[in-house]
């Protein structure tokens, strides 16, 4: 004997397509629970798997907590300016010619355009090479040392190049003496970290190394050490997210600055010079930001267990994250084409993928994350004033702390979030969201655009796979 | 015989209590139309008659075209910084004393604190008398001439006074050669325009006279016209609302200046002093964007017919509007006491009414009406940063016009609304909302708070009455 079917009770558990359990629903008596899951982006059983055995383990978020903590307890004062050769050890080294690059490590072959354009444009400007062609040969011989900035506390926006003689800035955590370094910017156009490298190029760097580094370093000395999480906590409340919009901060660098530099023993026309090149530069500020970035995420670098990822940087092949809790290890994954605002005449195709140290910015809250504080970002690299908003909501949902000194006034002065946990990217697939500019894919040439991108998922996915080894949980 | 209630048709036209109409709406058959009417903020039938005369007018709708398109027409560019007494006529006449303070016209007798306290400083600092009791019986005796800044193209924060031999900067229209006067902000706490008068503020008032506005106008000379609008519509994308908070514009304005400064014939050390005051005061552009904003208003001012609001000034105890087809009539009501934040130790009671001829800067569309550019001003006057938005929104239904050169990123890049239409505050009840400092109530001691208040209302219903007079409407 059968029952009719309305009196039967249905129960359904549903996993995957939604579709299924509505359809359940709609029979009488019917008790339906659909689970939120999908399958990891990569669609790997692996993944999901990696993911699960690591999801809600005590240690990991303790050592989270850890690395958090050691992150807030940082400090970031900009102290001097030096060159680069008596800063950074490898640079020092007597005998031998290292130039330090962007993102992961990657050899000269396998370089794209713009990088290979700068470190050209490097050993002319420390004169190891007279012609672009000598220079090309030399570095393909392999007898210069091509070293990822990220390997010596340093980072360097798109190309990234730092040679020996380049004046670098010199952030410190007072209390613990931990320092890291970033070289000085340019300005817009044809610049060497956008990959050119004509006598315009050089004869800047050279006047930035003979005047404008020297003037920065008795300046600061004179000054003091200037706080730039206070710069940047006030120039999130005045447009910027640090990353790609550092109006503000430039000009809260320049107040603090313009009457110490005037005050230096240089000639008056040296201190115009200076002044006018910092004042004509609205991103003059963004290598302290990213030097701040980094000293902090140094600090929470190294936690056992710990699944916060403390470095995404890209040389424009690749995209490499670093994670705390998995030493100086690289993961790695081809870098993304941007989808951005090109200047007139060029287009995606001219584009380089991803490529720059600047994406610490993001790494440590900044940037992408806190694009709900610079609204007016959007007609520089797209979109409109609401994506600005969703982007930092939606990365609060794969963070795992709060930045106290960082507030959002536009968001009723919510705190920034901080510290990408790798399981919640794997989790969510919610990838995080990257502002950046855009270098033309041939070396000589320049910025094109600027936009918006996010980081690839593999990076994290073979991360999370990792981490499930090294803490045994396999 | 009666017809069943039921069955009887109800057409209903309510005035008044909308209470009413709902009950009304209730019955079967029920036909209500609720009229939206209340009667004016003042009560008084005039009022209302006033204005209704003025609605709908099309030439006073033409007038206010006209009136708009002379605002938008004017560039706002600073030229210059030179001694008021040979920038503005009334304080270069020889063999006569005048000192111009803010607001509407206003008798040393009926002067509140701070205006007397900055009146007094004034004649210690021209050397017209040695103490602060002797400038006091001079001031009282009459026989210095005592003129509003309006009255002279010219406008000064809180107390507003200007004297001979302050410097003043000059922002001109090219086309046109008009030109407007603002004094320069000496910073914050003791101050002049404060009502502090010790030897502090003399000394810093002598320094800003013997060589910050040398420097400034040498420097200027040297760079050209440094133009206004564009500093002003940048600071909206960077947090300012450029009354009350100038932060991102005094930025941007160091920036232009900071390497014409260092590359004027002074000392190196003048240099270093001077881009260190501006550097350290971020209300420094606030005197530029008022003088900027007179100098659109005066403009639009002397247009017969319309009913724009040129001016809207306080002297601490008047708040006076001009109106753009009322000539230079001054329609005034009591100053209202201002709902702020307060610094440690003072409130409420220890304030001056609403003082100054900052709200220039909201008769032209800015301070309280681009609020929402700068949602982080809430924590200098009080409020949320949603209050910041609505104040934005709220501003709209009074005003005629839009500002195609500024933008509120926040507000998917709306343009700010500019021109206040006295018929729409007196119909709407709607009062034009003001960010401002709160001075202390007596002389000498300076400011202690900032936040939030309105025009009043009596100013607006006396100029609707002098309209429908002027206009033969009566």
């Amino acid at each position: 004997m059968t029952r009719p079917p309305d009196a039967r009770p249905l129960s359904v558990f549903n996993i995957g397509l939604d579709e299924f359990a509505r359809t359940a629903a709609t029979a009488p008596n019917a008790q339906v629970q659909q689970l939120d899951w999908r399958p990891p982006l990569d669609g790997q059983a692996s993944t999901a798997e990696a993911v699960s055995k690591l999801t809600g383990v005590a240690r990991i978020d303790s050592a989270n907590a850890v690395a958090i903590s050691r992150f807030l307890a940082t400090d970031t004062s900009v102290i001097d300016v030096q060159p680069a050769r008596s800063a950074i050890a490898i640079l020092g080294e007597h005998g031998k010619r290292t130039l330090l690059h962007a993102g992961p490590p990657i050899a000269w072959d396998d370089m794209c355009g713009p990088m290979r354009g700068a470190l050209i444009g490097a050993v002319l400007f420390e004169g190891w090479a007279q012609s672009p062609t000598t220079a090309t040969d030399l570095l393909a011989s392999g007898s210069i040392e091509l070293s990822p900035c990220h390997h010596s506390n340093a980072v360097g926006p798109m190309a990234g190049v730092i040679s020996p003689s380049m004046p670098v800035w010199i952030v410190e955590d007072a209390e613990t003496g931990r320092r890291s370094f970033s070289n000085l910017n340019e300005g817009l156009g044809k610049v060497l970290r956008f990959g050119a490298y004509d006598a315009v190029v050089i004869e800047r760097l050279q006047w930035m190394t003979e005047e404008l580094g020297p003037v920065l370093s008795s300046a600061l000395r004179a000054v003091g050490p200037v706080s730039l999480s206070t710069i940047m906590a006030q120039a999130l409340h005045m447009g910027d997210e640090v990353h790609n919009r550092n109006t503000s901060a430039t000009g809260q660098l320049l107040k603090r600055l313009a009457g110490p530099i005037a005050g230096t023993p240089f000639p008056s026309a040296t201190h115009a010079q200076v002044l006018t090149f910092i004042g004509s530069n609205d991103h003059f500020f963004l290598n302290l930001s990213m030097a701040a970035c980094k000293l902090q995420l140094d600090a929470a670098s190294g936690v056992s267990d710990s699944s916060m990822v403390t470095a995404m940087a890209r040389n424009g092949v690749n995209f490499g994250i670093r994670v705390s809790g998995l030493g100086d290890r690289w993961f790695e994954a081809p870098a993304s084409v941007i989808d951005g605002l090109y200047f007139a005449g060029y287009g995606p195709d001219d584009g380089t993928p991803d490529l720059g140290d600047s994406s610490i910015t993001e790494t440590a809250g900044l940037g992408g994350f806190a694009m709900a504080a610079a609204p007016a970002i959007v007609g520089f690299v797209g979109g409109t004033a609401t994506d600005a908003l969703n982007y930092t909501t939606r990365m609060r949902h794969i963070t795992i702390a709060e930045n106290p000194r960082l507030t959002i006034a536009a968001l009723g002065f919510q705190n920034t979030s901080l510290g990408i946990d790798l399981r919640l990217v794997v989790d969510t697939g919610i990838l995080p969201v990257i502002n950046t500019g855009i270098a033309h894919r041939e070396a000589g040439i320049g910025q094109i655009g600027a936009g918006i991108t996010s980081a690839p998922f593999a990076c994290f996915a073979a991360a999370a796979k990792s981490l499930v080894q090294e803490m045994s949980l396999g």
